[in-house]
């Protein structure tokens, strides 16, 4: 208490430097973290790097904004620090950056920018590479988090012909709320590693398209920046990461329904945070090797890139239990998501929640889990045999994510049962390679691809995209090419057309 | 009206060279077509690049001869124009139009081209790119595309021995006129991209081996043009796109039945033309890209390649009840072109057209919409199971086209049931690469493959060509990499496994 | 009669050197081909060059040696040239060829080939081009050619353990004759292009090693030197293209059958021989490339390779009602090779032949078509369904052939039912590579392989072979581009994203 | 008698050193192996680079310590050395050794190795090549040494939620023997290629973790070695290669029970060890190119790899009577290893033995037989439609090896039926990049995947993953799977066919 009033020199604070006595600056004020250290998620070396200084560039897009309040017991906040005495930190500009920076100017014009695909090539040169091994890196080898978008690719389309598709409506209703197309946008960690405005980004363009934002529990803005933020009767709803305190839980899910979120999505295929480890491996190549290997000597480093260092506050012991208990503190329509296989949707059916995210959670977590979509097609089987249901269904909605990037996706996942897609990583590279007109355009190209295919397909509204328009008949071939014969293959002489004459070499 | 008999100098319609007041010559004729800048399709730039200038020869291989006279009010035009006082455009020659020349002087002779993948080959590098561009795009992720071809692979012979093979006849009849064999020219748009003479080449050379041409309602000659140049007797088919004015509709088909069209082929997969993105892409690259900036200031653009420019009238409101108005309108037999599943099919059959072109338009519409080739099992099984249908059928004809390269493509199609197939592009390519003389070879390369495979199948007349002949049971499998998503893979970040320091890349 | 008798010198023959009156020289006579220009199936070009020359050279290696005589009216033989007196044709050493001779020096020793790709992989690079173009190439876009190899990857073994394999045996009969393994050497054509001994090498080979030699009509040594190197007792079957003139056919199979051949093997799969395009390209790049293009002023230069120069004899009326006088014309056991389809092995063996060999030549002849080790499984299921036949059968044997490389190929075939196996170009590139000593380690290896694979099957003789021992649940399975497409392939732009302006290279 | 106990100089021993008197020193002790040199297994040539010398360090780790004790007869045991007196034999050290130190030094620290594929990734570049060579090489096309790695590639997840997973455990017991993992170190030979304490750092990392080792016949170091080495109570088990004397396969087994193993796997997959080519091709690579060809002069060097050269003892005559014997020799639970159909492991099921390994030795024997995986589903529904069996069973034991890299690897092999799982060559290169700390590293990794997939699978101990908790539909086509597992593919090092010698870059 005395401490949180006293107002410090940066001097007095910089001789705090060492593993001894560690304090750092965040937000203009300081903190004793030298006991905390050993406890941080994320290990304690990249707090010592910032020992005796101000570390809020660092804490900032890696943190929710109370984390350090939440974690740090109150006598360890000191107090405040005059910001003028404080040395900056001398922010070196490396060659790599400095690339970086040059591939920033030499973007394309928006314009010419076409499809989802386009952004990710974007981001991919120009974000930071913390920030895009953070989006971009998924569970193990990474082949869940292919399959999402290759499963895609199994089905096919079986059009119709001669409607009368001069007017065509792609817009919908999830949990009752509209929605100007069958598309949402899912909650995602940290928004801050892309954009300075985060997940504010995603707010603004989904008030402007009047779509839905699903606020994820781990945002780097905070929540109520985030509604804030919102249009009048813009329509949001709430992803949840349930802590082991449920207290706190408690009073998060009331506040967010107090604040008017019309969707409670609780994430059910996250008892722990996934290896990913292209985020790991990024790690361990942005740190000084010297460090590294000393590191080394003293046993083996756990620190496992930045999904770990912020997510240690979930509760592996959540089950069916606690499903009631959620019932007894909230009247919003309950959703899980990350349901994996027909047995559990049932379950979430019979207890009487309001629908499942068939999800893998972007491929981040169990490596070979199967895509939603093929889960979609399992599920909606299976309810209707055991219960009698078809799909789109008002009253238990099922929902995918993970792989999308074309209008021609979510008809798909539409025609097969759901009632709206998630997009997560694609929104994010958009805001990330070209800030909020990124998105806006992002969410455009969906609306024109929208027009195009609905009217391609023969469909005037959501209503008439039905199973009989995709042939899914492939969608449980996981299938590629027996192991190559390397020997045959090597030896065999391509067969080669004609070619041009004399400046052969040159093509 | 007045306007229209006046003579202008060049000087005069030199100072109408902006966006306030813009004039250009077309074909010697002066248009105002200032309050048409932000009307026309193809965006008000190009035309402003020409105002106060000659635009024939940018105008030409994109428009119908009439469009301008078509959508410029009466009053617009202006008059003529002393050409001799006209300042040339200066062309400039660029240096990739100076190494595209110097690959057309390196082609190989004609002699070496042995197969319709040569033309393709040589054409890809002699071609004007914007040219390229516009001939092989197709929609989206190209998948649809590229499956059309792929799927003639999942199709393998049975052939018979020991049948006397030394005379083998493969001419056959389509919708009861004769044909050397069983291929048409299908309608393709644009013609005169790739060569002077545009599709004048074609009904030269179909005359001369004495097939049949379809006439495209997009043509760059116009369609008195091409039926003036067909030799006598010479059968030609009419492919229509139908007009929001169904009176201009009921005017061209009318006057194609006059002038001895033999069927009319009623495109029924194009109620808006699609996002064909390498041409969308051509589109930008060849632009100067400080202006594409300037042009971003001012919002996004939608210019959307050639396909757009030229397609704003075809009407998305046709539907099946418009069918008993083309009966009424015309006694030629009429042929659905775009139908993808058997529904469809069969509701054609059952309102009495003559066949229909199993096809989803070279894979330029719907992406993920299946073969020709894939439909036409489905729907051979299905008219047979419903109607007792066998095929191929006098009375109603299945066509297919897409992806066809080789004469072992057509056979398949045929054992299958087809009557014939329709090739666009490799004509395109044949005669864009080595003129008229190159579209003659294409055309004496499929007879000669004819003959050869017609002995080795040991089938001596298109009635011996049966299904036993083919081992269809692989067509639904679309497996794999077949064809691969290569806007997906070029993005996608392989995952890396550790490498060693410091010396990474000597390895 | 008179000429045949006279003796020229070289310059007298010399000045013959035109279209006008051309003679050239083959093995020291002189022949007047000015009338025989026009129908020399490969094309007037290659005999000017050797117009009033000795042609001897090029001769040699592609025709029969008695095609001059045969071909050539009596009074066209003119008699000989004092071969003193002719000049010598300077053979100008090419860059390529003295890079050739290099690479031949090159090779590794002949202990450090491993298997039967490696003769191959070595091959490609020390054959003249020509030759590897020849022996290599197949037709179209030689999908056939590759699927014969894959093919075999698409079966599994299901090997038995716990068994005394100290002594295993895979030695057979095969049409009541012996052999040291379950394989024979197929008939190929122009064995001299890879070796100035040809098929010698493979006669001298097979005697050593106790296997059987199926003798070519298309030798390049005749059939008398062939049979002439043989050792006594060595068996020996030949391989028969029928010829229009049925007598010569008959003299052919009846001097076969006095001479002691074993087997007569019918081709049945080449009605016309192939088009195979990368023998057709290897001609026109190594010719003038300017004399082509003259050649192209006159019209389209037909000339298709090697295989139709030596092919224009063959019957294409060949049929099954042929077969009764083939019995009425020798004893030997008849065999049709190149049977494609169950119908038609029914066939032979209900009008009593000995055996159906189920080729489709190599992929040289109808691309698409099967494999023949997918054929046997249709053909053993089919013949024990409808005539209650088990295989292997000594009654009617079914043999097989292309694509075989390792032991286990030819172990997976007998346990389908296969009697033997057809090698063919692997032995061509063994002796291609190094000579006699090449051929001789190619069945050494095949024997290494045979003994160690059997022990590891756990089988002790051929007749322990098995259907059990295998998996050929996939046969069927044609997927994917297994092989893949390659001229589609190259042609095919790949879709590309958009990229940075200006540093494009650099990424 | 009386030379085992003599003493030589060095100078007394460097006379013999032709092939016509030929000694060799091994660690002290003086050999005349003149007789010997043609029945060396591994081929003379090696031996007499050695001869007069000291042989001790090419000896170790390819030979079990008493191979020249048991196959030299004692009289050519001529006696000690003084080793003082004896010259070094001086090694130079090459170009690539120097490259590799180099390489070694290079390696990342331990800390930023995350998975299995990683030690490998690292083994290929700092092992010695020949050691390389021997641990990574396989069969023929190495097409089963892949499929086995495939196979879990077909294999997909249906994990369940909501779950309490606060606490899980991957314990379990092997034959009885309590495992903190369903892992255990499987035998492979020669360790000491990789790291001069060869097996027993599989020892000591097994004690650690409490996992158990299974001792290999052809270790580097002695089966008595690697029992001292082990710590009290810490269980292990045996492979036998049962060798033609029986007696001496019964003095082995005998003392293996004695000192305390408790399981006796008996090989039944290799009465003959495979051909392995790129160990085979390794060995030419490394040796004198002259001297090779002078080889050649004298026949084909049938010299075959590091494989042929240890094994020549094993009897292929080992059949199912001989199991009767094993049991009355020893109380050991008896298991066959090696199995792979139904056929056979229903046969051990019936004679009494405790149970199976699924296994195709790594895939280095027959190539094309199936992976155990796939095998194991074959068995376990076998085994319960005639024997009424379920797994994973108490009494009869399923284990498969080969492939293994991921703890869900593990935990599909045991939903689908297995106790538990081998895994061979990952700890080998776990060792062989980083010595012991490798190892513990490598099952630390094991440790934190399993307790990270159980949580995700929603599993809390081994007896919860169940056979619904994967989707094993595409186990049977072997066609790998989309999309491609690109850790593995960059670290597989592609099987490569012979090439020329010397210009190798230029092709």
């Amino acid at each position: 208490m005395a401490g949180s009033s006293k107002t410090y020199s940066g001097k007095e604070v910089a001789v705090h430097n060492s593993r001894e006595s560690c304090w750092i600056i965040v937000h203009g004020k300081v903190y004793d973290v030298t006991d905390f250290l050993d406890d941080h998620p994320g290990g304690s070396r990249i707090i010592l790097k910032y020992a005796g200084k101000d570390a809020t560039a660092e804490y900032d897009p890696i943190h929710p904004p109370d984390a350090i309040t939440t974690n740090l017991k109150p006598e360890k906040h000191l107090g405040s620090v005059d910001l003028t005495t404080v040395e900056k930190v001398e922010v070196k500009i490396t060659d790599e950056e400095r690339a970086r920076q040059e591939r920033i100017a030499a973007r394309p014009p928006l314009s010419e920018i076409l499809n989802l695909h386009d952004f990710e090539a974007i981001a991919k040169y120009t974000m930071a590479e913390k920030a895009w091994a953070y989006y971009s890196s998924a569970a193990d080898d990474e082949i869940t988090n292919r399959e999402n978008h290759a499963a895609f690719h199994r089905i096919w389309f079986r059009p119709r012909i001669l409607k009368d598709v001069t007017k065509v409506d792609w817009s919908t209703t999830i949990l009752g709320q509209k929605s100007s197309m069958p598309v949402y946008i899912t909650a995602t960690a940290l928004g801050k590693l892309g954009h300075p405005d985060g997940e504010l980004n995603l707010t603004r363009a989904a008030a402007k398209h009047d779509i839905i934002q699903m606020i994820p529990t781990l945002a780097s803005c905070s929540f109520d920046e985030i509604m804030d933020a919102a249009a009048p009767g813009q329509v949001q709803f709430f992803q949840l990461y349930v802590n082991k305190d449920r207290e706190i839980t408690k009073r998060i899910v009331q506040h967010a329904e107090k604040r008017g979120i019309k969707g409670l999505f609780i994430t059910v295929d996250a008892p722990q945070l996934g290896r990913r480890e292209k985020d790991m491996r990024q790690k361990f190549e942005a740190e000084d090797p010297s460090e590294v290997s000393k590191a080394d000597q003293g046993g083996v480093d756990r620190s496992q890139g930045a999904a770990r260092a912020i997510s240690s506050f979930i509760d592996p012991g959540l089950n069916w239990s606690d499903m009631a208990w959620f019932r007894s503190i909230t009247n919003m329509p309950l959703i899980l998501k990350g349901v994996q296989c027909w047995e559990d949707a049932l379950e979430a059916y019979d207890i009487g929640l309001s629908g499942v995210v068939l999800s893998n959670h972007g491929g981040r977590q169990l490596d070979f889990a199967r895509s939603g979509l093929e889960v979609l097609v399992e599920v909606t089987t299976k309810l209707k045999e055991k219960r009698g249901l078809s799909f789109p269904n008002e009253k238990f909605q099922l929902f995918i994510d993970g792989g999308v990037r074309r209008a021609t996706d979510v008809l798909k996942a539409v025609a097969l049962g759901a009632t709206a897609v998630g997009i997560g990583r694609p929104f994010l590279y958009a805001y990330s390679a070209y800030g909020p007109e990124g998105i806006d355009q992002a969410l455009q190209i969906l609306h024109d691809e929208f027009e195009m295919n609905m009217r391609l397909l023969g469909a005037c509204s959501m209503k008439e995209v039905i199973p009989e328009m995709v042939d899914a008949s492939n969608i449980h071939l996981h299938i590629v090419s027996v192991p190559s014969d390397n020997l045959y293959e090597s030896n065999y002489e391509r067969l080669q057309g004609v070619r041009l004459r004399e400046i052969k070499n040159k093509l």
